[in-house]
């Protein structure tokens, strides 16, 4: 064991040091540009699985423009007087709905604002925010991307469940449920029902779809699954079954969207880890009282 | 579009309302117990990517124990006199050392500590944080698992390059590098080849035998590919070639450990969305003069 032997490569020890001395880090904090865009992953849920960038950038935006998975005790982050636009997408109207969200963010940023474009977990996976930064590019529009935890690894976290193993999962798959939808869709079953640990989110009323087709393509009835309601929410829940049965047993428990399904021998461990994890942190926080203050 | 036309399941309206009217908002901050072991995500780099519990729980543990891929700004969040204990891991001694790290773990819990146990990107994809967990579990340590941003997400996103794509990307898959060394390893090569987006953590001495591996299983070897060099570091590099010249490219490049192998048709959006990311967000924060204080 090495008390404080730090690689050598962190060169910027002075700096830190003293901070350090002085009992209070004042790193340099985010640069924040008017008329330019940030993609901002807002995390899982609550506000302190923001990063510390996102909730700076919040904290100085002109403009909010947020999804429908984004909670609002995050928003509450914003700036009194911050315009907060919500473009959360009703179903059925994605494509439409998108372009509308694009011009937007042009349209603020060239009236010179700040805008903060908040997406639920991470901008660059599952949630069109590749779209988003082509937009942006292609009107001259200056941007940045602040990557966020998504709930693919988050809500699978929160219920005790590592989506990697030494002994049980070297690889993880992370997918849209929507695709299971689709005839023939974007997704190959045939490769995702080979892969060890597999992640679909927004996924609820896919469950029996995603199920059949993986087992149609030779995975194993028997393999764990788990479905987690809301990971990080107030009303989180989590049902267990064998993959041949998680749909009827969502079913049975009404679970309702935003939800997550694992698939692979990793869910085994939510037996193990899980009940430790079983309370959202908001509750653990509120018995905790008053806290850190942005 | 609808202005602060909030969803209505968010029930704390007025405790924020409060908050907003304030101000300041103070969300109540994490309980933070004694004899309690913290799995903390410390994220890709920058102390401001981690989340904001992640970086209270630090502020207030009297015991740190860290990776080898966590930064050095990240620990400077630790409080004076916090015990500060360096445990990663050399190459080729993983057994011992890991348990050397869960024994440690449990005797200052046991020593009724509040211990922060730091993981480079999130403590359950690839990190051995379940394991850790396990151990902890079956001693009787309570424990709490903190998600952090994975550089499997994050690495990609600082070079432009969203892991999904709605014309390009419905699936991503996440896999060690190291297992590319390993016949008959856990890895289903042949799966891996067809899913639409392939990230490689930890893969910089395994480039050539992971494209060799996937070419072997029919992926086509003009696919793009990316290796990032220490993302969000100030010597973030990233090199793109097609994957039957990667590992060449790669190897002309000097790229060094830490980096993270992507392949996949998004490969192809660096060069629109990459060159606004090159910059470390730690150099546009250097020009931005002092910032946020925690």
């Amino acid at each position: 064991m090495d008390i404080c032997r730090c690689p050598p490569r962190f060169s910027r020890y002075d700096i830190i040091k003293v901070s350090l001395s002085t009992r209070k880090l004042s790193w340099r904090g985010p640069a924040v540009a008017a008329g330019k865009v940030y993609l901002v992953g807002a995390g899982p849920g609550p506000a302190d699985l923001l990063t510390v960038r996102g909730a700076e950038l919040l904290r100085r935006a002109d403009v909010v423009v947020y999804d429908r998975l984004v909670q609002f005790e995050v928003l509450a982050l914003a700036r009194p007087g911050a315009e907060i636009i919500y473009m959360g997408k009703p179903v059925g109207s994605h494509a439409s709905r998108q372009q509308e969200i694009n011009e937007l963010l042009v349209r603020k940023a060239q009236e010179g604002k700040t805008v903060v474009r908040l997406k639920g977990g991470d901008p660059f996976l599952l949630g069109r925010g590749g779209e988003e930064a082509e937009y942006l590019h292609e009107h001259g529009i200056d941007f940045e991307v602040v990557p966020g935890v998504s709930s693919a690894l988050a809500a699978p976290l929160s219920a005790g469940i590592p989506v990697t193993h030494r002994e049980m999962a070297s690889a993880v798959v992370i997918a849209t449920g929507h695709e299971a939808r689709q005839e023939p869709g974007r997704l190959d079953w045939g490769a995702l029902a080979r892969i060890d640990t597999l992640v679909f989110l927004m996924c609820v009323h896919n469950v029996a779809r995603i199920a059949a087709r993986l087992m149609a393509h030779g995975r194993d009835p028997k393999t764990p699954a788990a479905l987690v309601q809301a990971a990080y929410w107030p009303h989180q829940q989590v049902v267990v079954a064998p993959l041949d049965k998680i749909a009827e047993v969502a079913e049975e428990a009404a679970i309702q969207p935003p939800a997550t399904l694992v698939v692979g021998e990793v869910v085994r461990l939510h037996e193990k880890l899980g009940r430790r994890e079983a309370a959202p942190l908001s509750q653990e926080a509120e018995a905790a009282g008053p806290g850190l203050s942005l």
